[in-house]
């Protein structure tokens, strides 16, 4: 499967330390998927200064896209958009449209604009700001870093303007079949069917259903929609071959 | 904050596509938080082999203990156990007590044993096996590397086994304030309270309440109660100074 390559870098304290269960992964795992982006890499690392230029710096150099989710509000332990300006050895300086787009959008809101909230407008000088039409403080995008807000639906918001700037895809598909066949009692053939088709990335994954009764849920997941719908045929027959009481 | 530390390596496909949300991150974080040990760091790494080696060899050697979850099961996607053994240069074996372990619990449970069970019985010839009561199949332990099943209640029934190996340590106590006050409002005292207490670590977090009005949650983290709750203390003295409407 060729497609261009992403990673994820969460920003988070809250979630190192079990307080927020985070659903930035999973938003942009599956936005990504309907871009055509393979997403490579997950790393979730603490509020500091080193580990978040080092671990930008690996990856930007590695894949396509790196997207950064967290660290970028008001307070003492955002300090992301300075750590990013530092791993890019660029001036930390203050945006004047993004400033501009804070006031005007405080404004709009009939709220007071507080000295306070310019800190937010801060961003390396060779960015491109994000916009944020939720709450009016910018995220911003750096060569293939995207730099974005922790809170979900302010991530949403400049996830809608980072999407501007990927190159479409066909979407990565995914389709799968669902039996009460354990995952041993396919294992076989379903590896041999992998081998046939290696463009198609093949999963499988037990869960249990409402009844508590065990299910495997088997997964294709590729670009071309004809191969993947071959093989999920070719494994429907041999789901029904080994005498299986299918789902659907 | 003086603590052991931990890495999580989540090796998951169907995370890095979007198909399936994780809990087992938030899961371990909370787990780890109550033993006292500082997660540090998580990865989220397709089922590739060269990847896997890779991260477990970095990680193994930064923190006290590493924990990976994924890819232990029967299909040839399983791929993390053989991995594993080659991060350590062992060998990659039958485990005689795991296998007699899933006879016995298949035995137990009135259900057939097949031959393709056996694979879940592999592991690194010098690893530990760690107990599954759910479905039989074992994680394992092999230095300070924890191999754990995806599923995950699987994977906390295997974490249970983990905990006795970790050494028990004061746990991190974790306490927050709720207020209405903006982030950009509170930002000035909060980094001065911050400086103050150095071996807390203070983060704030908004977020919308039920009735779609925006808070902001102050969160104190460390392992001295009493420092804690003196720091918090000045956070509420703070907030009424602030004139803010609290809410707890």
């Amino acid at each position: 499967m060729q497609s261009e390559t992403a990673a994820i870098i969460i920003i988070g304290n809250e979630i190192l330390s079990g307080k927020t269960q985070d659903i930035n992964i999973n938003y942009i795992a599956n936005q990504l998927s309907n871009l055509g982006v393979a997403l490579r890499e997950v790393r979730v690392i603490p509020d500091e200064q080193q580990m978040i230029i080092s671990v930008v710096n690996q990856l930007r150099n590695i894949y396509d896209y790196v997207f950064t989710t967290g660290g970028i509000g008001p307070t003492h332990d955002d300090i992301t958009s300075e750590s990013v300006a530092k791993a890019f050895n660029d001036e930390y300086t203050l945006n004047q449209k993004a400033l501009e787009q804070m006031q005007e959008f405080m404004k709009r809101n009939c709220r007071e604009y507080k000295d306070t909230y310019t800190r937010m407008a801060y961003m390396p000088k060779s960015a491109i700001m994000l916009l944020n039409r939720e709450t009016g403080a910018p995220g911003f995008k750096i060569e293939n870093v995207f730099v974005m807000a922790g809170v979900p639906f302010i991530m949403q918001a400049m996830f809608d303007e980072a999407k501007k700037f990927i190159k479409p895809a066909p979407a990565i598909i995914s389709k799968s079949i669902d039996t009460y066949l354990s995952e041993s009692a396919i294992a076989e053939d379903f590896k041999n069917l992998q081998y046939k088709y290696p463009s198609i990335e093949m999963g499988s994954y037990p869960y249990k259903d409402e009844d508590n009764k065990w299910g495997t849920k088997l997964s294709l997941r590729g670009n071309q929609v004809d191969i993947i719908d071959k093989a999920l045929e070719e494994l429907a027959e041999i789901l029904n071959k080994l005498n299986d009481p299918c789902k659907n």
